[in-house]
C-alpha cells in the first residue's frame, strides 16, 4: 500500500518526526526485550535465581512499552517496523555477549544497557516536545520506568 | 566462559543434537513472534479486530514455547542464543513484508509462515526421537499447538 | 446555590477557562457513550458481533472518561452538567442515524465520531496548557485512548 | 433500512405493542443513569461519601437494565432508540436541577424519581402481561430492583 | 425401578403435563448443543474465528438449560432421558449436514434452528401456564436467553 | 413508630395481604436455616461429611432467601420481622429433635422439613398472584431452589 | 441417642463445665446475628445506608462465630443447640423492639447489645481458664472481635 | 464441500489412519458425556451426593477431551462429526438403562462404562504409533485422565 | 556448625525444653502427614470419594503446621529435623497397615490417630505454659484444629 | 558512604533542584499518612463509620505516593529520608490534635490538611517544569489524586 | 474532649495500664514500619533485591501490627498516639542512618531492630498477663510474627 | 486384602514391573519433599532468603508428583506406599546432614541430590518403554521438571 489507510491527529509534518521517534524507539524496545531474554537464559552465578527474576520483570516492561510505542505509532498513522532484520540493522541498544554469562557481568552490562536506552528516551522527549504531546506523554512514562529499572540494576553495583 | 557450567543429564552427543535442534526451534520461535506481532500492528482491513486479536494469541503461544525451548537448552548444558543478530541470520520463518497489510494478506501470509513452522518442527520431532525423549515430548506439545494454529488461519482462507 | 461550595486549587481566571473545557468535554463524552451504545443494540451484518464487542469497548472508555473529567471539574470547583438535555442541546458528537444501521455504515460513522471527538479533545489540551496542567494530564490521556480506538476503527476501512 | 432485519418470534401486533413498552422503559432508564451521575457529581452536604457510593449502585443497575431492555427490543425486532436527543425529548423522569445539590435535597428528589419511574414500570408490567410474558418477567426483575432502591433512599428521609 | 421414587410436589396431572414439557426440551436443547458443537469444529470462511467462538457461546447456554431442565424434571419427580439414543430419536431440532461448512451457511443454518428452537419453547410457555408456575418461569427464563442468541445470530444475515 | 416511613408501590388491601405473605414466608425461612444448621452440627454416621456439607448449603440458601424476603416486605412499606421469638412461636417448619441424630434420621426430617416449606410456599405463590407479581416472582425462584433441595434430600431415601 | 457418641479431649468435668460454657455462648450469638439483622432490614433515618451496611458486618462476625463455638462443643463431645425455641427462651441478648427504628435509636440499641453479650465473654473467658485452655483461645478471640464492634457502634453516639 | 478445505501437515495415508482413530474416539466421548450426565440426573441411594458431584467431574473431561480431539481431527484436515445421530449409530459405549437408578448400580456400571472406553483408547495409542506422534500424546493423556476415573469409580465397588 | 547462629528471644533452659517440645510436634506432624496421604490413596469402598477428599484436607492442615511448627523451632534458635530417618525413628504415630484398605477401617484408624495425636499435643500446651507462650499459642491452635478434625473422623463412626 | 551509588539520568544541578522537591514531598507524603491514621483511629460522632473508611482510603492513597516519590528520588540518585525524626521536623502538614476528635472536627481539619499538601504540590509542578518532565508528571499524578481527596472532603462541610 | 467518649470493658486501672503497653507497642511499631520503608528505598549491594523485597514484607507487617494495636487501644476507650512528632519523641527503635546503606550494614541493623522490638514486646506480654488476656493475645500474636521475621534476617548473617 | 480390588488396564506383568517403577519413584518423590523442607528450615548464610524460598518451589513441585505417581500406581491396580518407614528404607535420594547448613552448601548438596532423581528417573523413563507408555508419559514430564530445577540449582554453583 502506498498510502497509509490511517488518517493522522497530526499535521503531516508532526506525524513524520513523531513517527520517527517512535520507529525508533520501537527498535530499541524490541531489542531491549530479546536481550533481557537472553541473560535471562544464559545467566549462572551465585545470584542466578535472583537476577533470573529480575530480568523477565525487565522483558515484561519492554514488552508492554514496545506495544504501546507500536499501536501509538499506527493511531498516527505510521506503520511500525519490528521485525527481526529491522531491529537487528538498526537496534541502538549494545549487543549483548554470546554464550553463559556470570550474575556480576550481567548485572553490569544490564544497567549499562538500560542507562544507554534512557539516554537515547531522553533526547526522544525533548524532540516531541515540539511535535506531539501525547506522544511525549507515552515516552515519559516509559522512561520513569526504565529509570526505576536502572536505579534497581544498579544498585546492585554498589 | 569456555566450558559449559551446567552439566548434562545427557550423553555429549546426545547434548549437542538435542543443543542443536533446540537452538533451531528457538531462533524460529522468537521470529514467529516477531512477525506475529508485526502483523498484529500492521493489518487493516474489514476483519482488522478479529485478526488482530488472533494474532496476540499467536504472540503469547510463540513466547510461551520460546521461553520453554530455550529453557530446556539450558536445562541439558547448552547455552541458548535468541538475540535479534542470530535470529535474523538463522530464522527459517519467512521474512514478512513491510507497511500495513490488508487482512486477506495477513490471514494467507501467517497460515503458510506457520505451516512453514509446523514442517521444520515435524523434522525436530524425529530427530529427537533418538537422542532425548524429554526434549521430544515439549516438540510434540509445541507441535499440536502450532498444528491448531494452522487450521485455525487456514480455515479463514476457505 | 449561588456560590461554589468547593474552594478551587486554581485562580479564578484559570479555574473558569479549565471549567468551560471540561464541561464541554463531559457532554462529548456523555454522547459518545450513548451513540456507541445506539450503535451496539442497532448494527446488523455480517461483522455484527465483532462490532458489537467493539463499541462496547467504546462505550467503556467513554464512560470512565466521562466520570474522570466530571469529577475534575468538581475538584476544581466547577459543577459538572451531564444530564441529557443538556448533552442533547451542547453536544459537539454528530448525531447517529435513526433505526438498524448496517455494519459497514457503523464502521464508517463511529470512525468519523471519534475522530471529531479527537480534534474537539486537542484543541482543549491546547487550552489547558495555560490555564492547568493537571487537568491538561487528563485530556492528554483520554486523547491517547481516543486515538487508539480511531485506528482501530478506521483500520477496518481500509 | 425500511423493514426490520431481524424477524420477530411474536405477531406483529404484540411485537408492535411490547417493543413500545420497551422502547419508552429504555428512555427512563437512560435517564434514570444520567440523573443518577449528575447527582453523583454535584451532591455535597454532611453525607456526601455515603450518598456519592449510593448514586453508582443506582447508575449501575439503570445501566445494567438499559442494556437488557434494549437488547430485548432488539430481540424481538425492534430497533431501540437511546440517543440523547430521543431521551431529552421522551423521557418521563423528572429534571434534575443544575448545580450543586445538597444531600437531603438529594435523598429527597432521587426517591421521588424513582418512584416515578417505578410507577411507569408498573403499567408496563400490567400491558406486557398480554404481549409478552418473556418480556414481562425482565420488567417484573427490573421493578423489584427499582423498588429495592427506592425503599433504600426513602429510608433515608425518615 | 418401577415407582418414581421422588414424590412430586405436583398432583399426578399436572406432574405428567410438565414432566412430558420438560422431557421434550431436554432432548431439544442437548441436540442444540451437539449441533453448535459440530458447526464449532466444522466451520471455514473469513468468519471463521468469530463464528467459532459465538457457537462455543451457544454450546454453553445449551448446556447450562439442559442441565436446569432435567434437574427440573427430577424436581417435580419425573425421570429425564438425555440418552444418544434418545435425543437422535426425538429431537425436533433440524439436523445438521456432515462436513466442512462455509460461515454464510453455518449462520444461516444455526439462525434457523434457534429460531425452530424458539418456537417449541413458546409453545411450553403456553402449557406450563396451566401446569406449573415453577416450571414455566425456567422455560420463559431460557427462551429469553435463545431468543437473544436468536437475534445475534440473525444480524449477521442482515 | 406508629405510620410506616416507607411508601408502597401497591394499593393498601394488596400491600397488607403480600406483606402478610413475605412475614410467614420469613420466619419460615429463618427457622429453616436455624434447623439446617442443628442439623449441621449434630450429625453423626457414616454419611456425616457428606450430609455436614449439604446441610451448609441448605443454610446458605435458607438465608441468601430470608434476607431477599425480609428486604422485598421493605421495599413494599410492610416492617419484617425475624426475632428469635417470633420465629419460635409463629414457624411452620417441623421443630427438630434434640442432641445428636444418626445421618438417615437427618435425612428423611430434613427432607420432610423441606417438602413441608414447598407446601407453604406454593400457596403463597398462589395468594400473590392476585396482589403483587412482583412479589409472585420472588416466591417463584425461591420455591424452584426448595423443590430442589427437596429431590436432592429425597433421592437420598431411595 | 443417649450416650455421646463423639468421646471428649477433656476428662468430664471439665468437658461438661466447658460445654455448658460454649451451650451459652452459642445462644447469645445465634441471637445476637437474628438481632442484627432485624435492625438492618427495620432501620430508617438519615444515616440509613452506613447502619443498614455495618449491620451486616455484625451479622457476618456473629455468625462466623456461631459455627466456631458450636463446632467446638461438638468437637468436645457436646451436642450444641442452636434451635429458635431454644435460643427464645436462653439467650441473654435484650430483645429488640418491633417495627421500623430510627438510626439513633438503632446504634444506641446494638452498642447497648454488644455490650451486653461482651460482659457475658468476659465472664466466659475467666470460666475456661479452668477448664480448656483450647475453648478459652477461641472466647479471647471472639471477645476482641465483639470489642472492636462494639467500639464502632459507640463512637457514634460521642 | 467436496474437497477439505484444510491441507494436512500428515501425508495422505497417515491423515486417514489417524482421522478415523480421531473420529472413533470423538463418538466414544460424546457417549460418555451424555451417558455420565444421565446417571447424574437420575441417581438415587444413600450415595446420591456424593456420586452426582463424581459423575459431573467425568462430564466435565469427557467434554474436555471430546474437544481436543475433535479439534486435533481438524487441525490434520479431517473434519470430525460429533452429532447426535452419528454418535446413536457408531458409540462404541454400552447403553444406559432407562430411568431412576440405584447409587450402586450406578457405580458399577460407570465403572464398566468408563473400563470399555479404557480398552478402545489403549488400542488407538497403538495405532497411532506408526501414523502421528503429536496425536498419540493426546490419546495417552486422556487415556491417563480416564484410567484415573476407572480408578476411583472401582474403588468404590470393593 | 556447633553453635546455633540464630540467637534466642528465650533464655537457654527456656529455648532447649521449648525446642524439645517444638521437636517431638514437628516429627508427629510429618508422619501425620504422610499416613494421610497414604490413606488417601490406599482407602477403597463404598465412601471412597467423601474419604479420599476428606484425607486430602487432613494432609493440607498437617502440613500448613509442620511448617509453622518447624519455623518457630528456627525462631527460637533450634534447628528442627524433620528427614524420613528421624520420623521413622521417633515419632509417635500409628504405623498405618500396608496396602489397601477398606473406607471403614480408614475411618477408624484415622480417628484413633487424630485421636493420639491430640493427646501428645494437649500435653504440650501444659509444658509451653512454663516455657513460651508464644509457642504455646501455636500449638493451642493446631490442637483446635485436629480436635475439630477428629470430632469430624469418630462423627462417621457413630 | 559519600558519594551516591547511584548514577542519575539527569545533570547535577537538575539532580540536586528535583531531588530537593521530591525530598519535601516525601516528608509531606509520610506526615499525611500518619495524619490521616492518627484521625482515623480517634474520630467519634454520628458520621464515625464513613469518616473512619474515607480516611483509610486517603492513608492508601499517601502511602502509595510515598513509595512512588521515594523511588523517584532514588532513580535520579538522590537518597531519599523518610524517618520519623526527618519527618517530625521538616513537615509541611499542620500538625493534628491529641485525642478523640468529632467527625465533624476531623472533616474540617483534613479538607484544609489536603488543601495545604496541595498547595505546596502545585508549587513542585511549576519547580519541576524546568529541571526533570518525568518527575513533574509523577507530581501532577499525585496532585491530581490530592484534588480529587479535596474536593471529597470539602464536599462534607457544604 | 476531656473524657473518653468510648467505655472500657475493662476497669479503670486494667484498661490505664493496658492502654499505656498499647500506646507504647504502638510508637514502636509505626517506627518500625518508617525504618524499614527508609531501609527499602536505600539498600544498595549484591542483594540489593532480595533485601528491597524482603524489607516491604517487615513493612506490611508491621503495618498491620499498628492498626489491630491502636484500634484495640480504641475498643478499650484509650486515645491511641501514632503522630509523627510523638513517634519520633517516644520510640524505643534505633534509629536508622542518613543515606544509602550497603546490604550487609542493612541486614545487621534491621536484624537488631527487630530483635529490640521484640524484647520490649516480651516485656508487654508478661504486664498485660495481668491486665487483659485479649490484649495479650493480639500481642502474643505479633510477638510470634517478629520473632519469625528476626530469625530470617539473622539467618543471613550467619 | 489378598487381592487388589482394582483391576487393571494392563496386563500382569506389564502391570507388575510398571508397578515397580512407580513405587521405587514414589518413595524418591517423597524423600526429597522432606530433604528440601529440611533444607528450607535449616538453611543460613548470605542468600538465606533466595534459596528459603526456591526450596519451596522443589517441595511443591515434589509433592505434586509424588501425588501423580501415586494416583498413577493405584489406577493401574497397585498399591502404593509412601509411610515414614517406606522411604527411610527404600529411598535413594542422598540424606541430608542434620543441622544448619549454610546457603553454599544447601545449594551443592540440592543440585547434586536432584541431579541423582534424574539419573533414577532416566532408568524408568527406558523401562516403561516396554510396560506402559501411559505411565511413561508421566515419568517424562516430571523428569522434564526436575531437570528444570537441576539447572537452577546448578546455576547458582558457576
Amino acid at each position: 500500500m502506498s498510502k497509509s489507510p490511517i488518517t493522522s491527529p497530526l499535521p503531516a509534518a508532526e506525524r513524520d518526526a513523531t513517527g520517527k521517534v517512535l520507529q525508533e524507539a520501537l527498535v530499541d524496545l524490541v531489542d531491549l526485550s530479546l536481550v533481557a531474554k537472553q541473560a535471562h537464559w544464559n545467566v549462572v552465578g551465585r545470584n542466578f535465581r535472583s537476577v533470573h527474576l529480575q530480568l523477565d520483570e525487565l522483558v515484561a516492561a519492554a514488552r508492554e512499552y514496545t506495544d504501546q510505542v507500536a499501536e501509538r505509532a499506527a493511531a498516527i498513522g505510521v506503520s511500525p517496523d519490528g521485525r527481526a532484520s529491522t531491529v537487528a540493522k538498526h537496534s541502538g541498544v549494545p549487543e549483548f555477549a554470546t554464550g553463559w554469562q556470570s550474575d556480576t557481568e550481567v548485572i553490569a552490562v544490564i544497567a549499562a544497557t538500560v542507562e544507554a536506552v534512557v539516554k537515547r528516551m531522553r533526547a526522544r522527549i525533548a524532540k516531541t516536545d515540539d511535535t506531539d504531546l501525547v506522544t511525549q506523554d507515552l515516552i515519559i512514562e516509559l522512561t520513569a520506568k526504565l529509570e526505576e529499572a536502572h536505579w534497581m540494576w544498579q544498585a546492585q553495583l554498589a
